[in-house]
């Protein structure tokens, strides 16, 4: 179960730890230029090691092309890409090789495994989101060709929300704040967490325009709900609200439902969603991570026999994992798009026409 | 893409206003005791027209067994169930048969398919989630045998939020309320909604109980995904939670993280699930309805045509979907557990050895 | 695993001896006109009780279709399809409910599921073909857009085997005889299998014809791949062939090749497939097909205990499997082939684009 | 669609002049000792360059395992494995980098995708079965814990047909004859196609030993249907026979049939399937490889233009692709048979019992 996707299919293997991260992408159309400068320039803004507020491990994440691309091209082929760990110190993570981590996998995946790979969390690291965010940009890649643009941002950092949405400026925030007046605010309480030992939590808010309507599978692989799968099931994320989320529950119809008139949507609240497809309106969707459970400070817990144990966690971690984790969002949005697009495509016996006999 | 899980594949077909609504499960075991009268239960907390807070379309929901099922027992086969629809009344929709219901699936659906069953929402209706619950009964009865109980209520109408969690008291209330003290708040919200010709949101708490740990597939079938996309693919659905949810982006990591001791979790702001996997604690999760689309004052829209026209809804519609909506997301959860255990059985050589070779 | 096909996906259910077959038709485009009284002539060939040749067993096979068409076009979500059982017998196998019929699959369910249908086969019975046709006369219906054929009949009985391949007799031959002169031969190798209450095999013939060059999914759905699945998975089939088939091997590649020149394929030794994909040359593919196992002679046999016992069948048997079975396979063969029309509709980003971008 | 298989799903990437080839296994249990040695072993019997039967391109094939093993076990996260191309000369396609060569899949992946990698065939070279060895040697080592081995050997080349059937003469054999007496024989006939710059067809036969009862998921994911899947997709597959297999259509039933007593079946005419489930007796299986279609003689073709071109070959190509296809094809029916045992383990809610209550 490491394949997500249905018609774009992205398989992903290795460990925080191992020799790299490599993924496989399938089902990717022939023909799509792939601009190499475009997937280094995602890697870097998911990149560790950048400022002071991301981890200090430092990983040149370079993303060797395997197979599937000749002369710039997409072949139609799959797509084989690798990302080899270099800076990784399994050292630290000597001390606690028997005890669990508190807010980690490592309980959950010993007791289905039945044994560890304890090095930094082993595949169950947030390190395996670099091939998320390499397969995202070309996902974005394809994306581009139909003119959808998918991006993100932060939206807050602990209770510091913002109330400014501006993307540009997001793209050249060290912590991709959204809102200008209130990253510094933002900041300051990822340094004073940090300084503590301790973590803090954070919302990204992600976007994506010009989706043609009717994109999304009914009944089972909507476009709310493989969005909703493809973040949940992110390391830390531990909420999902798409359009006016958690609100709508305490809206009544008159306020919720978006009228139209000629010219389109005169609202939003749905987030650009309806019966789980495109309505043609900006999706809008945010990602509630959790601190990163990762901290300095001693906590209570067991050891592989069921012994308490004190866990002191060494290592490099991030102290808001949602700064980084925004980018990994927007890649798997754009993933979902993707998908979407390509098995939008046969959804009508008018598009399989003008395919195969020309006609529009 | 009508078909639901990995392992326990369920498949569903079938309109609100078509000749009825069934579904195929695929996947599971033989050897299953199939008691009819827990599924027509199940169906029953679901019925419409039960009560004043709900539709006033009577159905009797009576669900027929098609196949896979022999002398009482689940023979391995697939099982076909098949719901009639016996109170459909298509004419409440010709006067809007060529307008677009604000906050509907009608136009996302006409703009994939280019064409239109205008007669009820066809398959976009809440009517499909009656497999859903039929299916879930099955999911249900195979949890049992594993002695995992999965439960649902309401958390909150509008923004009266319930502090109590009886779900005994739950299954007694018309609306399904958790908070007995608040039950006649909630009640009166959703009658004024009513009466007000309008529609509310409202949130269902489901829980589920003694999950072995280790369920779920990393790391792209994750349990949190599967169930956020289980939930998130429901109509009127806008956010899940899960655990903390939204809160835990506003948490230090110090105030998340599950401490454990030598009796267990100490807490439960994981929700029950870490890494993608049940950690053996009570999984936990809310999700948020919408108020119901259908109301009855006058909406701007537009026609097929593009044309802007009035949109004046007939017909019988729940004046708050998440109440009866609480125990499809409960369904759903069910099939999601029970499809995560059938892959687990597999996930060490060990579990192997005792099926094929009988080591324990 | 009651699912056939990725893109275009059919799920089936029923028994033999229970309330009847059905199944859900996932992927079809909207827009496509549903010809009833086509369903209904392909239905008829597959009937039982014809002719002699044909098991007496007589089933109106009225297919009945439970949604997913409105105003008789596709509408884009799943089609279910019932043919109720109309003529089962279950009296006939109360002899033999604990004996397992060699030749059959009733040791092999027993010991897959633990128990036993004994009523006719139930799940494992040819009846279960009768979904198939049905399902497979849509695919022709989509295939027809882009004037694609399949047509299949019978190459041999026995060790009679036909010289000409004339697809129109075929259809209006009672045992689907390709070659005219060997027709009474065949017919008569199966009426004296038939009054030594004996059976017999047989050889089918399907050709598909303009199929685009191109389909078929590399490099684990290809086309020769997915038919030789879709074929062998056929009750009674042993062996498949595909161009030259068990030829090839004897062949000298100077022999085997087929030389291209500017007018296309100089000869058809490969059936019209390359690299698992359709070449635009007829698609030709030969299905052995095994005696029916259910004789009137007695057999050695165990019970489900283990012990000995003579197995002696009564019931409706047809002589020859391959007769009804060569309109199972063509019904396959047309599935797969649409599935494949709906796949490689992705597979060029020039395609894509004359989609959702209307370029050419 | 590059991903193999359901429980077990084996995903490959790469082409024969690119970078390598490499592929990643997903489902596979945690705690089976990986064993490279014998990995090495399985690769070296597919390996070319070995003898003057095979083609003179040589390869180390040294399989690099990038993930999912820890301490020699493996884990339960996926396993990626690469084998890097070391002997690739593209320059040997030069002369024909516009031509289609006959009986290859130039033209249609050229159909296809809209563009090409001439290099060697790119991905559709038998060169990407090298990632099919490393899995199914993985595979076989998990077979092995259940004491089902997996055997080929060749049965047939040309006209030259074996009788007798000894696997274990095969292993040591330079041709994996399987009948030291047609040993001879056979040789002389793949040399004498090579000196006539010419190639020849040829049968291999596969075996498996010690299956339980039950293994193959009807009605759509069978033992025979997957098998022929996995084998027909092979490149130069062209037909594939299960037991009897193509005499089965000129059989009586009461010739087929296999009878039963409390010894077990008497015969084995059904090749070890009834039902499309393991029956427990030997699984037997015949591929028919056409000959290499790279023969170095001149043969007509055309070029991407569609103008006539004479099409000569260059390059290094096995004289009789069945000798080391033998061993492709042994490793695609270990990755089904271990697929089919992943699966079956939860066809009983007994089964499921033992794993999750201890009861046996």
């Amino acid at each position: 179960m490491n394949t997500f996707g249905q018609a774009l299919r992205v398989t992903t293997f290795g460990e925080s730890h191992g020799e790299g991260i490599g993924c496989v992408i399938d089902g990717l159309p022939a023909g799509l230029k792939i601009d190499e400068s475009f997937i280094e320039s995602m890697m870097k803004r998911r990149a560790p090691g950048l400022n002071r507020f991301s981890t200090q491990r430092k990983e040149a994440d370079r993303v060797q092309i395997l197979s599937g691309v000749f002369q710039g091209l997409s072949t139609g082929t799959p797509i084989g890409l690798w990302i080899a760990n270099t800076s990784s110190k399994s050292s630290d993570y000597d001390n606690i090789k028997d005890i669990f981590r508190p807010g980690h996998a490592d309980f959950t995946y010993f007791k289905k495994y039945g044994l560890r790979d304890y090095r930094g969390g082993g595949r169950s690291s947030a390190r395996e989101s670099a091939a998320r965010v390499a397969a995202g940009a070309i996902a974005k890649l394809l994306l581009q060709e139909f003119n959808i643009q998918v991006r993100s941002g932060i939206y807050s950092i602990g209770d510091v929300v913002g109330s400014e949405f501006d993307f540009e400026y997001a793209k050249n925030s060290e912590i991709y704040a959204l809102d200008k007046h209130k990253e510094q605010a933002q900041k300051a309480l990822i340094e004073s967490a940090k300084n503590a030992h301790n973590s803090i939590g954070g919302v990204a808010l992600i976007e994506a325009s010009d989706l043609p309507p009717g994109l999304g599978e009914p009944l089972y692989h909507k476009l709310d709900g493989a969005i909703a799968e493809a973040l949940m099931g992110l390391n830390a994320i531990k909420a999902v609200e798409i359009g006016d989320g958690i609100l709508s529950s305490t809206q009544y119809g008159s306020e919720h439902n978006d009228e139209m008139n000629e010219q389109g949507f005169k609202t939003n609240h749905s987030g650009g969603i309806l019966g789980g497809m495109s309505n043609g309106n900006t999706l809008r969707v945010k990602a509630h991570f959790k601190p990163t459970p990762s901290i300095f400070l001693p906590q209570e817990s067991i050891d592989v026999n069921g012994v308490g144990q004190v866990c002191k966690i060494k290592g490099r971690h991030d102290p808001c994992v949602a700064v980084r984790g925004s980018v990994v969002a927007e890649s798997m949005i754009a993933l979902v798009i993707a998908d979407m697009l390509l098995l939008h495509s046969t959804s009508q016996l008018s598009f399989l026409k003008k395919v195969y006999l020309g006609e529009l």
